[in-house]
């Protein structure tokens, strides 16, 4: 692994309200603050950490189709609410051969029936839930050791 | 509940094409006719409309959010076919504090039954049904009687 | 429309609770003050209100009957309980030609699974749910506006 | 087979609006043709008739209770609605000894799917559906052949 | 209906051996003895009938093409075990213009849970079942009384 | 607990039968026994038992009804075949705030797939089943240690 | 009954923690606390118990076993977890011809989806549940009736 | 058909990436020679093609109203993973009178289970799967002998 | 692909009837025309035609043995109600290393539930349904395409 | 048991193509040699063999009935693909007072879903599968066992 | 294959009843005499057997774990109650290089819906159920031919 | 956190065999590496472990019992096997006040559907999937960010 070598961080619908969306489920870290801890922790691992959010199913399947041709070192996709709904975004990380890590914020598997499906596990390399903000400092971390 | 109280009324894919779409099922009124309801009966409450009308999940995701942030009295929402297939404006409705009343031109319940199942419902204050373009200008009133 | 056309209200098991019954679900209002919240409606539009209340499903049915006798304008319908199980009521309903409208005080939706689905629903001209004792209101004016 | 033998025919609820209820599916003969058609034909294999119908289900439990007693011949029951709901009706038939007959006007496995399950269908000794009011006169025809 | 109308009775796999075939659900009749009660029943009403028994799918279905050809004027149906399995007879069935009813001798509701479904029922006239051999000679009478 | 307090016993449909009704189930045991069981067992702990019996849904509820507003210090009730399927009953009961017991004299989860769910136990303080009579008299030793 | 008759009490995993596992669902009452109920109402009916507690499914099952060869008179369980998930345990129950009474401190039917089906009650003679440390008092006098 | 027909083929999310995705699944060819194959195809039969490829739900609903409104001749549709989420696009689809092929390069039905279901299938007048790019070829044929 | 390769054409029960039966799903072509069809499709690809059409199971496993024997080219089959129903048709598909095209006239996935599966499709090279008479047409183009 | 004493060995659909069908799944023994097996382990234990191979399900049926009037000692059935489909089998087998054991070349329970389940273990004595052609040669065995 | 080869016989929960347990399900042989039959065919091939019963999964768990270590043959299962719910027996089973055969002296398809379903079945190579005692005999001779 | 504090790493059936099982899904670490992994990561931390391996049921029951006892800092688990059918062991960890992590080496949701469910994460404060033996590495790190 070079020191260049730079991954994906993406984040879903709603989560750019994090902090103030919901705090009794999600905490009061907002995205800026998620964004720092994967730069920080990348920093770490002599990676570089490229970020998006959208709330639009299409743009983060483009993205993803970017990531590829950048050939990037790994992906980490916290999904939000396509992560039960969305074959697209599946589709797109089925062709990504580097490594992928779902990560959420909250347990969801906790939570109401339809969010313990999701589309996007039976594609990732692995799945990081539940444990806050620190979910994302894992996944830059599982990441670095799979690359 | 002050005169200058703003509400959001959101109509969903499809929506713009009524008055030509399958007649049959949802008549030969228009989007803007439906507007044009809207801010009759809105007026006779001393509220405002905001109008939007998107075939984007995202979008209407995103003026959800401008919605809190302006915080917005209330909304009314017509989803159409994202009323059950879209977790991501579920999830931004459940952010809103104000109330939320869902409408449905059609009877729902009545149709394919893929259609019976809301993922709106479970956050929305109250639901209407059915009653044509009417059912817009009940959830007004709801709405001013909610504010 | 003449002034003198008549509606049927019909409120089913337990609704006679009203005030007492589950006030955090169900509120404060009485039966006695949804039926004058209709009255007072129904007299805005030139109706004037049959009231019925029962915790039985065979006289509902009877109810219904003698509307279709003699030939009601229009009928609202809160049938509690029985909307979730009686295929009595709802075949007594499809023989209305008026409309019908079902009404819920609680968001249904929100509540136990097995509320979510109505026998009623299938057979009603339209649906309003979850707006306390407005739902009524808006079912007059809305029948008002089928009529 | 004494020509004393007595029959209860029931008829559940709605079955008192035949010839007016839905002419499509029904038909347009009435309650009281039926009822004449089973005397006559109960009268052709030295039967009478006691006839019941009621859109009340306690009613209907109760009717078969004094059949019981009355040591009846054998029971034609219509259940109407009920059949898909009441659990109660079947228990009280299954405390018949007697042969009983469940008899369907339409074809109910034509219909809405949740008309496809009957509770009486597993206590009956057998069913005619589908044949319209000769579904009574075969149902006599059927008892007299097992008393 | 004039005297020369003919009838089909259809019996299928396994009922040529009634009689001996578990005499605790079938009792101890022949097909013989049925098709003897089909013709005498049938002279009543001033029709014959066309016996036809098959343990072969598709020769059932080709005897409903030849009766459709000779312009059959109704068909009795005892499917046996295709009444559960079906889809060619019931297709072929659905061509038939002539009333159609399926007979069962056992109370096919009171049995094996995948006894309880019949691909012959949403494409008859009616249903006959569980009255024993006294279910064909009603079967004849209510064809008698649709043709 | 005051000598003077009172306990409603509610037994549904087809308990009015007990001793006749399928004995190789329910025993020889009238329901005129159970009410002295219960009167006997509810002396030994100081409290009076109000009895009820109906086949009738809507005065099941209406029992309840009029036992809230007389605070009655507890309710056992079999409701027989409604325990599977009313809301109604159900409703009625989650207005009570004094303990429920749900009892059944046979174990309803030996039998039918259809009488193992009870809409009842949802909103019971306990369930006794399958003890015969004796299930009522400890429901009665069970109410007088919560009351 | 003799006085020396001995009735064996099984408690399952985790009930060796009563007293400080979710209090609010299970109370205060420790184990020994219920074990000395237990013999004290088995006292009064001049019976001994046999006490027994594993969080081992296979000790469970062999305790059972050792049970049926000393000819126990009756058995009392509250298998806990193993209620909803173990065959082993309810073979072993089948063997017994001893009664058996399945014993609840919650009410099972009130908590998870997954709770609410149990191995034991099909194979026990009767259930009592959600009656706190009660429901093992009852037991023991419900035994006592049946032996 | 005239010669100045077009015709509209979309292409959904992912299958720009054709050609190098998976190409175990969905070959070599890229989208570019599809539309070659399209066109060609096409230009045998007299009409044109209108090529439209959108990872973005919303853009595909609104590309079908544009083609409503300048009356197209007919839509080929690959909807890729929308196939089985979007009930947007089936609505926007259900609007369209001219005739609707649903095509896919694999064979859906082989795939994984949440691929068997498609909700353009039930608005489509036919279907073609699994043949490759001669799929569109075909599609192409179809459409130019239905219109 | 040399001009003495040749296909086999399977229809499966009922499709003899085509051109009378149920002419608004199936239209008023023959199976003659539609053999026609193939055989001067084939011949513009230099592929022969052997039809087989037959209401037995066991008939169209057995012309697909002898075509596996033959070393035939490809199959198309319309295994009509068969495609819903028969393992042993699959089973003998399965065998076939040739491509095989499956084929429906109408459009299964807008009928009832039931022939929303096949069990044809999971072993088939493709699909064309929907497109009446062209769909045979266009499956010699696509065996032809594929040999 | 007799030496002359004569077992029944049915081969359903497909399995005269072993040796030749699927050999990673079914071997490469044929059916000639499965018979040769049979008629070898046969005569070990004094028992002739009746040889039957038939893809035509009522041709089983019929194979049965015969077997039954020739008083046959046994019957090993491996019924192919109709295990999973035929009812008709079935009740042909239930017929059968001799024992009859049902026989699986593959581990049935290790393919695809619908291979799970078989119609014919349930009036099987018992079933030997995944074994290859020794399943078969353990059936003789085991049929000898039971005679 | 040589003389010194070691099979592991594996007997689950209440196994060691056999003989007390439900004679008229399990017979009267005891867990001695299956022991005694396997040790006499397993010397018939020249193999010796290593018995282990347990009421305790992981017991089942490690004896399987000790029997990969020390090479084992191949080995016999009737897991009991665990073959219906024990994934951790699985696990280890699928750890097993050597044969594995699953045993039933029942025929546990014909019982209760919950025994149709085996976890073992999906690792094993074969399964034999329904043969009573031969049932291991049979397992053993099995072993010996695949081994 | 003092440097005292002390965590428990709990590893259900099978793991003892990690390095040797299904190396292509678990890879080649040893269950001691593991360990080892879990003391260097905690050290950091300045955490200690206590390591628990068992394939028992009741034994990791008890583990817990214990853990909360001795006020355990955190508990990972990795409850193999059990984490599916187990609800013994959710019941024990849901009375862990301290933070518990759920692991597991491989994907599970890209596994076997009886996978995909886990008692275990209703009850956890995360959970971390599919890493390898990094998740282990991770989830110490998590403990000691939520301690």
């Amino acid at each position: 692994m070079t020191t260049e070598a730079e991954i994906l961080v993406i984040n879903g619908p709603n989560l750019d309200r994090l902090g103030t969306r919901q705090p009794e489920i999600y905490g009061h870290t907002t995205l800026a603050d998620i964004e720092g801890i994967c730069r920080d922790e990348a920093a770490l691992h002599g990676l570089t950490c490229r970020m998006m959010q959208s709330s639009d199913e299409g743009e983060i399947v483009q993205a993803i189709h970017r990531a590829i041709d950048d050939k990037i070192a790994g992906i980490i996709i916290n999904a939000g609410a396509y992560t039960h709904t969305s074959v697209a975004i599946r589709d797109a990380l089925s062709m990504v051969e580097a490594p992928v890590i779902e990560v959420h914020i909250s347990n969801i598997y906790k939570r109401e029936e339809f969010r313990h499906h999701s589309y996007i596990s039976g594609v990732a390399t692995g799945v990081i839930a539940g444990l806050g903000p620190v979910s994302y400092r894992l996944a830059v971390t599982a990441l670095a050791s799979h690359i």
